[in-house]
Parts: structure tokens; sequence; C-alpha cells
């Protein structure tokens, strides 16, 4: 049975199921960011989903990709560049991070992960950001 | 037209055309890591691709998976975490890095971007390894 690692739960917010992958924004506000967690038990590779699957996990990164841009839209750093990460060294659950990336953000142009300490939303900010990925995954 | 970004030909040696993507290993002897480019003009993000291409990515992307298993094989550091990412900050044509990690490398469990100076394979050790994710990838 699928049960999401408390790991994802303490730094970001629940977003939605998608057919796939249960949904969620990174609560950092330094980047539009949302990470994806297949709904699927005991799933480390990408190898080890179903090829139905792995067709459902890249149609879903796009659609994620879709949902930060707009999340970068209504918080005043528009994307100009997406980096999709599976990496999973530190949390063996499978989950994919769609990252929206503006040059001159803060890390640019190294890979976000692992670099500084989260920026948590403020609490209206997080909605307004919420609200705009779920438009756009709709 | 496709044409390869030279910053590829720079650090990493062709091992094959894919149905989608050129693959080429990196020649960086600190970790098993194949870099998959799309063979298509002017294509710079996943959503750029038709949606068959979409999917033939990410069936190359598990195969690179199961030749960077191979080389890491023969240059003795079993694969025990496979890394993908898409970032594409420097070198904006689109690439998927499919990297083999292992508890104890020199980055663990930092992802690799950026990470330190390549060492490159002595030449006997680059045929080893390129031999050993042509097996894989055929």
């Amino acid at each position: 049975m699928f049960a999401l690692d408390p790991a994802f739960e303490a730094v970001s917010a629940p977003l939605a199921d998608l057919q796939l992958c249960a949904a969620r924004l990174m609560d950092d506000a330094r980047w539009p960011w949302i990470v994806l967690i297949p709904r699927r038990a005991s799933i480390v590779e990408i190898e080890d989903l179903s090829s139905a699957d792995r067709q459902r996990l890249m149609r879903e990164i796009v659609q994620a990709g879709a949902a930060v841009r707009a999340v970068g839209a209504v918080s005043g750093s528009a994307v100009e560049k997406l980096n999709v990460g599976l990496i999973g060294n530190v949390t063996p659950q499978l989950h994919a991070h769609v990252v929206g990336r503006r040059a001159g953000d803060p890390a640019w142009p190294r890979p976000v992960w692992g670099f500084g300490a989260a920026r948590r939303y403020a609490a209206e900010a997080l909605e307004t950001a919420r609200e705009a990925a779920l438009a756009a995954l709709a």
C-alpha cells in the first residue's frame, strides 16, 4: 500500500492527486517548485514502475512544469528554465522535482538541491501559490 | 536540423544513437554517467518534445540506467541508486543526465552536478566502460 514518506510532509504542502502522483508544492518561496510522488508502494527507481506508469510520470512532469510556471507568474518570478530531478539519495521513495528557475535566482545557475535553507512562504503567499498551481493542474 | 552542442563533445564520449537520443558516456571516472541528448532541433524543455518523443525519452532514460549499472559493474563501483536530472541552466540544449550513485561516492548524498572537477578515465578504462555501456544499450 502506498504511504507518503513523512519527509515530504515536513517540507511541502499538498496540491492534488494526479493519475499517478501525489503533487505537492515545496514550501520554499525561493523557487516555484513541485514534487511528484508516484502513489505506488515500494518504488525507488523509475525502472520499478510499470511501463504505463512511466508514461504517466512523464505526462505529469510536463503538467507540473506548467503549474510551476503558473506559480512563478503569480509570485512575480517568471520561470525561464525548468529543472527536473529524480535523485532520492536521502529520501528513497521515488519522487520527481520540477523546479522553476530564472537567471539571478539564489542558486543560479547551480542546481537547487541541497542549496542553503528553505525560505517558507507567508501563509497568504502559500495559498496564492497553491491556487495558481491547482488551476494549472486541473 | 539537429546539431550537438560542442559543450557535450568536450566532456563526453559517443556511445550510440538511440531511437530519440544521442547517448554519450561522461568522461568522469568518479561516477558511471550517461547523458542523453534528443536528436531534435531547437529543443530546450521536455514540453518542447512531441508526446511520442517524450515517451521515447522516458524509455531511453530507463535504458541508460541499465547501461550505467553495467558501467558501474565493470569499474568496480556497483550502482546503488540512479540519479536523473534535466537541468540545462548552462547548456540549454535539452539533455538528461543518468548517473550511478553509491553510498560513499565523492559527492554522496549530494547531487553530482557542479561538484568538483571531472576525473578523466584512463584510455583503457574508458574503452572498458564504453563497451559495457554499449552491450547494455544494444
